[in-house]
């Protein structure tokens, strides 16, 4: 394991993306995007993620900074064009323009395509509820990064297709939301591969269709279950929804009629709450639930009750100030793009 | 088995509930929701609940005829006091009122509270969608009809907190998700105990908290748990949103702080797509992404991938002009109500 300060690690992301062509401040959005998901732990997510986005920057897949358009608005709505830049850069106006117009109209839509990988969606519900919105947002894969099967079906034919919600809270983070529709992840199938362990029975099935719990079936062209179990059907109508509101209401790719290449193709819905009810309010109440809930009888008393995002935001407040280990193959990934922008190597190298 | 035809059924359920105070339209309203739920096969929603419903008018708990009040709007929002009616009726003209307010302003959003039963949550998605809308409704039960565990936990917290989605459509029926947040909806359960015939594995846990098949013991205090299975934080964290958008956000009763009687608080989104994308290509896309899913290697060739909503719809067209079959005690709780308010059983008795 490699130890790296969050700073350091936020530096080295940043240099590289910006000889990779991104203005500075896009570069630093991404890094600080990127280091977030490693400091809470969603190391799937985290700076393991930057190899690719130097990979499509180099083939023209991703352009770095390129300028999102909003190709038609109204007062409460507007249609994004990302024109195929970092999916964060995106992502983050795509989402601070639904705030701005929540907070003029008391609700908003607003939709982006040809956009590259925005990371973990949870962040721009962050980015609302720090506002003291409310937020809900759907993401598909613009017809690519299929690898989830649709109930009763064994082949790969969705994305996993994530939805995201948030609500102001008086917790240390939000009411956080964040799941893929597929039972899990594909990141967290790549954990249990790297680990050489076995996934949990019913996530994924092998190429013939059959049950499996081998992680190396799901990468030799296997399929991801859609959440539910034996109720999988509920799963399944969350991604397929997912697939309408992200990708045929945005004018993106879909399953079945892809666009050029990935793109994280959204909706993002911003309500401003206090039009409801009064902040203070809204966050004596949903402390008054989350307490009543927390006090329920355990399964497992070294198990809690957790209100939703409760380990994100632990999970930050823990670490902020601590280094973050990740596994050597990241750190070699790293020193690799440094060398190819011929960046400096000396803090990296020393940093073991 | 008792056979009725759809029009007798909905002219008993209509007089009963004329008789209990209700005013003719909105009895008719109320009487041909319950009955579309025993047509597409929803029993459990179906003229079974009339009985509670007589019920609670004749305690006070549902006042029939009072008029549900805007107590505030915006262009695009409004709260709504549904002042203890009908749910079907509130939430007939809440929908409607959104359903206003998306096609002037692009999006809005509603929320209702101190509302009965509003029952099948689908049904105002339908409603939405048969406008050209698209829709998200989420339900809570007003801090009533506890039954559901949080993830983790072993005892009953929440109630099943149901969400729905639609899309308009080019098929038999909107694309429609309506589900539970919890592995199943109570009515399920009762119609494994009805059968005497164990529940999946997975669904139930006694009162002592332990796993169980036997529907008994969920009658006896157990609890429900959130879908997912070893995947139930998603359910839970789907429940726990719900209670906040439904409950906390409407005004009304949550878990924990309860109103003063079950009340299906909600809140109703609608987005008019046609600011996103014309309406035929959303028909023409979504229709290709539904062919593509069906083209799918099935797990058993005679249950084929389903677009969500493709049962309700099949089924309505299919029965629509059938009698209905109902168990003999329903019959007898209709014979009873009919006795109750000295209307005329000629039709019903010689029915059999």
């Amino acid at each position: 394991m490699w130890k790296v300060s969050p700073t350091r690690l936020e530096d080295m992301c940043t240099a590289i993306m910006r000889a990779a062509g991104a203005p500075g401040s896009d570069a630093r959005l991404v890094a600080d995007h990127l280091v977030d998901n490693d400091i809470i732990g969603h190391h799937s997510h985290g700076v393991i993620r930057l190899w690719d986005y130097v990979e499509w920057a180099h083939h023209g897949d991703l352009i770095p900074g390129a300028r999102p358009r909003i190709f038609s608005e109204t007062r409460t709505t507007a249609r994004i064009d990302g024109n195929w830049n970092f999916g964060q850069v995106v992502a983050t106006f795509a989402t601070g323009l639904a705030i701005e117009k929540a907070r003029a109209a008391g609700i908003s839509v607003v939709t982006i395509r040809r956009v590259k990988h925005i990371g973990r969606l949870g962040r721009y519900a962050e980015q609302v509820a720090a506002e003291g919105l409310v937020s809900m947002l759907f993401t598909n894969g613009g017809g690519h990064g299929i690898n989830q099967a649709p109930f009763r079906g064994t082949e790969r034919k969705l994305c996993s297709n994530p939805l995201a919600m948030s609500v102001p809270s008086s917790l240390a983070g939000p009411f956080l939301l964040d799941m893929a529709t597929s039972v899990a992840a594909e990141g967290k199938v790549r954990v249990y591969r790297a680990r050489g362990a076995p996934t949990p029975a019913g996530w994924i099935l092998d190429s013939d269709g059959n049950p499996s719990t081998d992680p190396e079936d799901f990468a030799e062209g296997g399929a991801l279950l859609p959440v539910g179990g034996s109720e999988g059907h509920k799963g399944y109508a969350l991604a397929f929804m997912v697939e309408l509101l992200a990708g045929v209401m945005s004018g993106g790719g879909i399953s079945g009629d892809p666009g050029r290449s990935f793109s994280n193709d959204s909706m993002v819905i911003v309500i401003d709450p206090e039009l409801f009810v009064p902040m203070a309010e809204l966050r004596e109440r949903s402390l008054t639930l989350t307490e009543h809930l927390k006090d329920t009888r355990l399964a497992d008393e070294s198990q809690p009750v957790l209100y939703p995002g409760e380990k994100e935001a632990e999970a930050r407040l823990a670490n902020r100030e601590r280094d973050i280990e990740l596994p050597d193959p990241v750190r070699q990934q790293l020193l690799a793009m440094l060398q190819r922008f011929s960046l400096p190597e000396a803090e990296l190298v020393s940093s073991g």
